[in-house]
């Protein structure tokens, strides 16, 4: 019995999981080659029209932001431009598996080697659909995972996610993996505990190691092999700790946030896409404290009534609560084809109100449907990556002349109030000069990528990159307190005001306007309430 | 005669000058093919040949700098890799022209479409290159530049450069270029004006503008074309002023720095290379504020005794005045071939300090180094890209660790004070976690792109990239106060430390400590001289 092996990651869904360890990677392929080149590529036009009819199969249980993915991945082996080359290597006397392979793993190269963390995210889409054909070709008799298996490997298919009953337990733990890819976001929002980046050298120590049970801390990011008697049973505190909080949570759903003193504190959610509010009861939330725009951005810039439908939608829901919606911050990691530059650092570069303005003509349709959407709720609109007074004046200006020309024409429109983000540090350190904004909405991700000089996409300086580190909570508490005097009211909606371990810290410094994710409003709530001040 | 035209870029090297255009765009090439591919094989031989015999030839006349630049572009010329594919296409049944000229584009394109600053500024060497082999091969009779010209057009060559006669004056225009290329370097040090980025569109308006005579204002980056009789004048009346400050300079480099009411500033220098110290007399300088070590670390990591070798150099020059050695800040925009990593946000990345801590086995090195050269002068060590204490401390272990290891086996050394940079604006705005540092250098380059989130080499954000910003000031007065306050001292060693326009807001932020390049030593003391207070 080989002694205790821990190993460190980075948590990417918070949870508890002990089982046995699953091992993901796929069994050697034991494809028969045919006798033709003609047998070969009716064997491959079998085996993806069998990939894709799994997935649609799929698709017809999945709830929204599943089939998103599996949307994705069906359109992929569509697409001549991906099965093309694989076809020639066939009509050159390749076997299909080969030809298959080799074509998927060039493409998966230059999704990896992508400057792009959004890029680099899709890489396990593109190895998911190319192991679904490997084994639609191979008939591969696989071995199925025992109930409550915690899988480890490189990283995880969407596909394999969706297909695993995690109802009797489980986690995933992965050698490599990224918080931002599909399977993060699916592990996210079903509670599935994960784990990522835990290192290539670890998880292939010892056999004896792997055969045992695991247990997966996703709340701390990390999972011991071959633990002692000590150890589980410390590890079954915290896991139990941790229900306790999440169950104990769901009963301040239904309340407002107050704290032990009675201090109240409003909570907003963060919306990504109009229809994460079909989820969400209005009555647990203080309104919409970030709605992106960014899904509107996608192969095609957005026409003026897609936008204004998907405001309207969000503000109908809230109906009097505010929403507030942020003009599009495409650039840095969230690049748009035919809008957004490559940039050496685009955390740095052509990115939010900066690419807005040297864009007007996309600038102008999204403020002609916000003016058109606010007739119908609570909008306030705001604007990202502002580092200067001129930026929004320039902005200002324009939403003033297509109010102009809207009511000019005679179509209802209507003048949010105008706020900003701040998330640039010159904001934060020299806030006098935007005394004349209608709110402050604090970026904590940005604003800390930025005080620390590290890239919130980048494991390698992930220790540097802490919203409690002081400088940042400085920069906080003085924008509260320039708010305070000023009568601007300041919010923050970066991933730090949903996070039970930040939220003492973020009031302390003064705010009292949180906007979380969804699944994480009562947790937000509970550790809200279990501040002393 | 056409209206005035004027245009706007960066730049590259102050100055003025006034004359005729000369196009840099070269003619096409009227190469005769030859009868066999062994024939053309043979040109291309002869043709490299005369290439770098002009080369060499032009190198025995050069200095330092320029000497590195055509070494590098003889290294090239004798590289099988980069003309191994042109001789290929001739086998293949190309002229030499076409295949030169093909072989080289793929190159160039290369260079050109990296992620990386410093590999894009290459990109101009090796166009130049391409074309005095092409110019060789055809024997182009070419049209002689004006003395006084103005040279213009997308980018100009290195040898171009060195090969002109500055001597009557004359400027160069580039619409691309970069002012970090070589020529920009060496144009600095020669004082040649020069302004990059002037645009595609401009320079090629109308022919009657590019007939006559032009201004180039490099102090401020522009110039204006066919311009009118009250253009010329104003022109004429900056140009002026301008060298009488330049010349008024002069008179001030012997001279200690001191503001009109007297007050004392330290002017020190930056060293990017040992042999920057052969050109400065160290009577006019309070020492080297910054020795850069990135030169050490090019296609090989450096050993132990080339490092103490190029410290000791400089420890001597300067005598018992300090010389502030900066431990290797490679990353960012200075990639080095197996040390550090392809990141998407480099600037934001493992750099400076974190990437030295990551590689302790090449720190190590350095610090030996180090220890051992610092018995040779007044040495003071300093770490780039601190954003936490924790790293200080580590780095400082390191120190004593390896001085034990040196004085066990008796090897002269001597621990230097270790200080730090000021750059991540965490250490700016929380500055108490480093009352234990000996020192503080204000990195103003970095300090700003990072409170800005405008990355230094990003043209289309460098409107937001200004160290006068309030947020940049009031964090370079903080530290200045808080040094003030704990006895630490601070110097500042960024661009902005050599800039007379940032100069006044420097001392008025309480800074008495500057380092400047070699180049701007004189016009930075007579700034000071013209400051009241």
């Amino acid at each position: 019995m080989p002694g205790p092996l821990r190993l460190t990651g980075i948590s990417a869904s918070a949870g508890y999981a002990e089982g046995p360890l699953f091992n993901l990677e796929p069994a050697a392929a034991r494809y028969a080659g045919k006798a033709t080149a003609a047998d070969e590529k009716a064997a491959l036009e079998a085996a993806i029209g069998v990939a894709a009819g799994r997935l649609a199969g799929l698709m017809e249980t999945a709830d929204d932001e599943a089939a998103g993915i599996l949307e994705f991945q069906v359109a992929m082996l569509e697409d001549d431009a991906l099965t093309g080359p694989a076809f020639a290597a066939i009509a050159a006397g390749q076997p299909a598996d080969a030809a298959w392979r080799q074509a998927l793993d060039a493409e998966i190269a230059g999704y990896e080697t992508s400057d792009q963390d959004y890029f680099r995210a899709r890489a396990a889409d593109m190895r998911d659909i190319r192991d679904q054909v490997l084994r639609a070709l191979t008939e591969d008799g696989e071995i199925a995972a025992p109930a409550g298996a915690i899988f480890y490997g490189e990283d995880i298919a969407p596909t394999r996610f969706l297909e695993t009953d995690w109802s009797s337990g489980g986690g995933i733990a992965l050698k490599a993996g990224s918080a931002a890819s599909h399977v993060a976001m699916l592990a996210r929002s079903r509670g599935v505990p994960m784990v990522v980046g835990l290192g290539v050298v670890g998880l292939g120590a010892s056999p004896a190691h792997l055969a045992g049970i695991a247990l997966l801390d996703a709340e701390h990011g990390g999972i011991v092999l071959s633990p002692s008697k000590a150890e589980i049973d410390a590890f079954r505190r915290s896991s139990r700790s941790f229900a306790a909080r999440r169950d104990r949570a769901e009963t301040y759903l239904q309340k407002p946030a107050v704290t032990k003193a009675g201090t109240a504190v409003r909570v907003q959610v963060n919306i990504a896409d109009p229809s994460d509010v079909d989820g969400i009861d209005i009555s647990t939330c203080d309104g919409a404290g970030l709605m992106r725009t960014e899904f509107l951005f996608g192969k095609t810039l957005p026409d003026e009534e897609t936008q204004y439908r998907a405001y309207r939608k969000v503000l109908e829901w809230a109906g009097e609560k505010p929403v507030t919606i942020r003009t599009v911050d495409a650039g840095g990691d969230k690049p748009v084809p035919g809008f957004t530059v490559e940039e050496g650092n685009p955390f740095l570069g052509l990115r939010g109100i900066r690419l807005s303005l040297a864009r007007t003509e996309v600038f102008r349709v999204q403020i002609r449907a916000l003016l058109r959407a606010a007739v119908h709720g609570n909008l306030k609109v705001m604007f990202p990556m502002i580092a200067v007074m001129d930026e929004y004046q320039r902005a200002a200006a324009l939403f003033a002349e297509e109010q102009a020309g809207l009511s000019a024409r005679g179509v209802a429109c209507k003048m949010p109030p105008l706020g900003i983000m701040v998330e640039v540090p010159s904001v934060a350190i020299a806030p006098e000069a935007f005394s004349g904004v209608a709110f402050f909405s604090i970026g904590s991700n940005d604003l800390t990528q930025y005080v620390m000089a590290a890239a919130r996409d980048n494991a390698s300086v992930a220790h540097l990159n802490s919203v409690r580190h002081p400088a940042v909570l400085r920069l906080i508490a003085s924008v509260a307190a320039f708010g305070q005097a000023q009568g601007i009211p300041v919010s923050l909606c970066g991933d730090a005001g949903g996070d039970p371990a930040s939220i003492p810290a973020l009031l302390e410094a003064g705010l009292r306007d949180l906007s979380v994710v969804p699944a994480q409003l009562a947790m937000a709530k509970a550790a809200i309430a279990d501040v002393a001040f």
